[in-house]
């Protein structure tokens, strides 16, 4: 076995590029328009607001403290994760009632009792009895409960006990009331099944039906005399939408895609390409007029190659102010873009000239970077460090 | 204008998980087979050796330290990169002959700079006259030239020269040679159109012409007198084939992804399954009969979503000792594994047991972890840390 050199990291002030124009940084580049990200945040929070209902913001889409921030109002109160890793950043840097939004294992168990160790409030997801009788078994930490959201499948055929399945809602329920360890929380709905829907009339069929099943199954639970004391739906294109009045009736919704758009969530009716708060800052680094290509600095390293077919014009992305660009095809650092209709006009863009991508899937390409340039205008205002890893 | 928290970056010994199992690790994890890596680099390093040619090893896929000590065998020297950072990284750790293989454009040159001071072989790569003629005004450092390598495309319709067209890389050779501050190193050539071959027999032929194509040229400049210093073909399907006696003609050859492998390699005949040296270690977090399906914690944030309907079985990986389960979809931490025939045996797959996927494309898979576990048989004996950015 040989012990290998790592790395310790310690805060400091790095001012490099603060207060210059994006256009001075290297590319590719990812850009979090500053003033977009907070008007995203607080029409989400206005809504919550109006709604009378808490906001859960999931915060995997950037993984930083700063967008945390803003989704909370700087509350700091009130999120989900995807992983552990996320939750136990976001438990070190002074978030509370943070819940770990993911089928729990018992190999996650130790670092749960930490977290609830550390947190007033923290809670896990359950989608299986077994849990939670291993969840009754395990001692937690001194005068403290788990507490736990069961994950209801409403329709979207991933993580949950399906919702036609009171049966097994009431089980785990009793179970969790019932047990000397758990704390019943409540019930946790996804809605990823709006992501498959076509069109905005579609997506408000799909919102409003898992609202209703959610609700349904909070009914069913209160007839038996189990009290849900959160019940909530998530999915950003469920939650952008006008709001329904239905939705007052819930305690909590948690979508998390809204912090920035994409162009996925515009196809979907959740927000205008104008909505979008972050772009992939890229150069042109070659011209091949004999087959109608320029490159660019921007392979699926800095965007991914989830998009493809998907969106209004052939290829995996739209460029801004460039609608007549498309990027046909990517290797690790390279992108090829060509002209949709008639030929390019190379002059237009010159070897070394920049151009700004909206991206398909924010959450897969903010994962490619160390680092989020942020901006108010062409300056350069802050950087944010997203973590990573699980 | 807000100045940010940041972080800056120490070296200290991290012990975590080393010589603990494999097993003991949280999911996803990436595993690097350090035998299987130490084995595929020397079998790249003795195949240079028999053709009596340099081995310029790619170290984008990994873009360690310690993967590149194994490319070079220890010497620390002649490698290309896929990015400057990369460049930078490595000569900040002692390589030397670094070539910064992607094409370069005004903007890069004061990091260039930077690196020809610093090294005593630095070279970069150029496409087109324009960048020729920016970098004999751009005075290097005292007692310097630039030293370039023109990108020729023989047929893969990326970055470079056409091949066919002789003149141009005839006037950049010149322009090279006999310009005030630049050096003509020598033709690169990718032949990346090895991964759009079907089969072995195809992958011969495509490098069989980059080779030729390549040697044409260099004669077509001998006869000029100029002369190449340096003449390379890369891509890791054409060089992991049997040798061709032509290749003793090369002065070098720059393949990269060998150091680790993947399923699309061994589909293009590259490798065999078990020279894949490195996996996605994943956890069975649900069960779901009713829908035939289990989930695990590998979503596209582990593995990507490149390789759908490019293997041998539905869906986008094969997982080790396990034909007959296919991975037909992901979410961002989450993947949906189907039985490829029959009905799945769910007592083979307890929640919580683990299942080893071979990635794709092993280049962008690793690109997605913070830290590569590296294993002697079950045993945790190293931690290598990828650098990223650019």
């Amino acid at each position: 076995m040989s012990v290998h050199k790592s790395w310790i990291i310690l805060p400091f002030k790095d001012m490099k590029w603060l207060g210059h124009p994006v256009t001075s940084l290297p590319t590719p580049a990812f850009l979090v328009d500053h003033d977009k990200v907070a008007k995203n945040c607080n029409d989400m929070l206005n809504k919550c607001k109006q709604l009378g209902i808490k906001l859960r913001a999931q915060v995997k889409t950037h993984k930083t403290v700063e967008g945390a921030d803003l989704q909370t109002g700087g509350t700091r109160r009130c999120i989900v994760t995807s992983t552990l890793h996320e939750a136990e950043m976001y438990a070190n840097n002074g978030f509370e009632d943070i819940l770990y939004g993911y089928p729990l294992i018992p190999f996650h168990l130790q670092r749960c009792y930490d977290l609830r160790s550390k947190l007033q409030q923290f809670h896990v997801m359950v989608n299986n009895c077994d849990i939670v009788t291993t969840l009754n078994k395990t001692e937690p930490p001194a005068g403290k409960r788990w507490s736990a959201f069961i994950k209801v499948d409403a329709g979207n055929n991933r993580a949950g006990v399906c919702w036609q399945n009171t049966q097994a809602v009431v089980d785990m329920a009793c179970q969790l009331s019932d047990g000397p360890h758990t704390e019943f929380q409540g019930l946790y709905v996804h809605c990823g099944n709006s992501y498959s829907a076509g069109n905005l009339e579609q997506v408000k069929t799909v919102r409003d039906l898992n609202v209703e099943r959610a609700l349904h199954l909070t009914q069913e639970l209160q007839q038996r005399g189990i009290t849900c004391k959160n019940v909530g739906i998530g999915s950003t294109p469920s939650c952008s939408q006008e709001v329904s009045t239905r939705m007052s009736s819930l305690t909590e919704i948690h979508p998390g895609n809204y912090i920035f758009y994409d162009s996925q969530q515009e196809s979907l009716g959740s927000c205008s390409m104008d909505d979008i708060a972050v772009r992939v800052m890229t150069r042109v680094v070659s011209h091949f007029p004999d087959r109608g290509q320029i490159l660019i600095d921007c392979g699926f390293a800095a965007l991914t190659k989830q998009g493809y077919g998907k969106i209004s014009i052939p290829g995996y992305a739209h460029f801004q102010d460039n609608p007549n660009l498309k990027l046909v095809d990517m290797t690790q650092e390279l992108g090829k873009v060509e002209a949709v209709h008639g030929k390019l006009d190379y002059s237009q863009y010159p070897i070394g000239s920049i151009l700004y991508i909206y991206p398909f899937h924010s959450c897969a390409t903010a994962a490619m970077y160390p680092v989020y340039y942020v901006h108010h205008n062409n300056c350069i205002t802050e950087k944010w460090y997203p973590t990573r890893g699980w």
